[in-house]
């Protein structure tokens, strides 16, 4: 078999990954800790044949050239390694939400490429392998590998650098309400932007608090407390977007809506609705809240000048192979 | 004498003060440098008279009770302790610009009251005695003492805790274009703010850090090097609203358009137009340039939607006695 196709959804962290002990092998800094976003997925296809030439990529039906097939081609030059063959592929990839507006859309990419092109050339990797493979690609790739609330263990090296499901999609409800406030491709990429987290005077700070933070946000999601998890993951962004507007030189992902979201929400959460803010690499303010929930969040934030259109997303099963279409 | 007027100028803090390692006596956990601001004041009458029963605090015209007098009056308790004299005092003060809008309105009104109180009850105090006495009711007050570029060094007690003129005002004629988003008070002031410094995990390696940029701004400050000065001011500011952000309660003192400006200082920058940003304990920003590039700074900023007004101030000089009116 030649052929596999992969469907991955993208996640949202409630801890973030900012910053590279090793960026080579991208074993981040810290742990930390996600939802996969059911609803919201990239579904890939890979098809390796010796008689290729060359690595192809298309991605929602347009053929890509220059750095975004590069970064699919030296994926598939580890998964060539791995597997002891070097044919050339054809990958086929769609996603089903904006690409590079801070909805990781490089986490889904990677899940789903990691897996289909890990079969497709007869590899048989389980769950800790396609996440160490994933985590080559994109590092929050890794956590779209397993299903529900994941947590990346940082480790030492490329074996064991991977994630681990926290709790399935089904231990609790919440939603991810995402206002999009931008559809287009973010300014600095995250690559790119992880290279800079050491420019900044607060980097180490933040590393060396996250500990604390990852068990505060671990026992949040296991015992299902929505205002221990709020707390924690309000900070953690917080911490994040504090390196990025320190580093030299200065990333701000904020756009003025951002911030009238992220005054906003804390204010509903005193007067009564249990939701919290996060942004990941860009504009996009993701508002967390239980299910029940998500109605009253989701047309708060529709009005909010700015707000382009707020997606839900519940969370997510892990990476999985699907059918041939 | 018992009665003295003085005029004292608000500043803006070039390498911020954000938290005490003393709170009683405010002795900053960090030293800062500020440039005080021409053309904004306050005016403050005070008249000690042994005949009367309590003391009175009149605010631009309005009289005050509550937190307001008692702050005036724990402030008058310090010089009448200074002085060995128990007489109470009427204070009249009146400012021509905003109160409350994150244009230190307390270190103005501190230094005037320094000046005139000190006078009044027949201290004679010099520049430093009287800058360390105006830290007492506001930290930053100590930098609207001295003339012109002024560093306040932290020290470590009472005596030793003051600021210093760096450079005269005609040392360099730059100009700070303050774009007013608000003309209200503050939610958290900056008292309360200093308290929660501590809170925030990325305190002491801003405070850790700062001896270095406070090096590079003396530097730029001396050399008259806009660009040095423009990259360590915006990165201490952003230091601190780090900080703000990540306390306990968490402190955002931005305002969607605060972003809006953050983002667009630096473009100008890079096109050409020398500009910086930078934020206090509010969400107005202040936008320094040479005076030759004001007129275009302040028209680009008055066009930006949310900037209700735009004040502009030139390098002011020192806290000083007036005639009486």
């Amino acid at each position: 078999m030649t052929t596999a196709t992969a469907l991955a959804h993208p996640n949202i962290a409630f801890i973030k990954y900012w910053g590279n002990r090793d960026d080579a092998l991208r074993i981040p800094q810290n742990g930390s800790i996600s939802m996969n976003l059911a609803g919201l997925h990239t579904h890939t296809r890979v098809c390796f044949d010796p008689s290729y030439a060359v690595d192809s990529f298309t991605l929602n039906n347009l053929p890509q050239t220059g750095a975004g097939l590069e970064r699919v081609s030296q994926f598939l030059d580890i998964v060539r390694t791995l597997a002891g063959k070097n044919w050339k592929a054809q990958v086929e990839s769609a996603n089903n939400f904006p690409t590079g507006a801070g909805i990781a859309s490089s986490a889904a990419a990677f899940a789903a490429l990691a897996v289909a092109a890990s079969q497709a050339i007869g590899l048989d990797l389980d769950e800790r392998r396609l996440s160490a493979l994933a985590r080559r690609g994109s590092g929050s790739a890794s956590r779209s590998i397993p299903a529900g609330y994941v947590e990346w263990l940082p480790g030492n090296n490329d074996s064991d650098s991977y994630a681990v499901t926290l709790a399935p999609p089904a231990h609790w409800d919440l939603v991810d309400c995402i206002a999009v406030l931008k559809e287009t491709h973010k300014l600095t990429g995250s690559s790119e932007g992880h290279l800079l987290a050491g420019s900044s005077p607060l980097q180490q700070a933040r590393i060396g608090s996250c500990g604390e933070r990852l068990q505060r946000c671990r026992r949040a999601i296991i015992s299902r407390d929505f205002d221990a998890l709020a707390s924690v993951v309000e900070l953690d962004s917080n911490l994040m977007h504090a390196v990025m507007m320190t580093s030299n030189p200065a990333l701000f992902y904020w756009e003025p809506a951002s911030i009238e979201i992220m005054k906003a929400v804390p204010e509903w959460r005193q007067s009564g609705l249990p939701a919290c803010y996060t942004l990941d690499a860009g504009p996009n303010v993701h508002v967390l809240c239980p299910a029940d929930h998500a109605a009253v969040v989701r047309s708060r934030l529709e009005i909010i000048p700015g707000v382009l259109q707020v997606l839900t997303a519940t969370a997510g099963g892990g990476a999985h192979l699907t059918a041939e279409d």
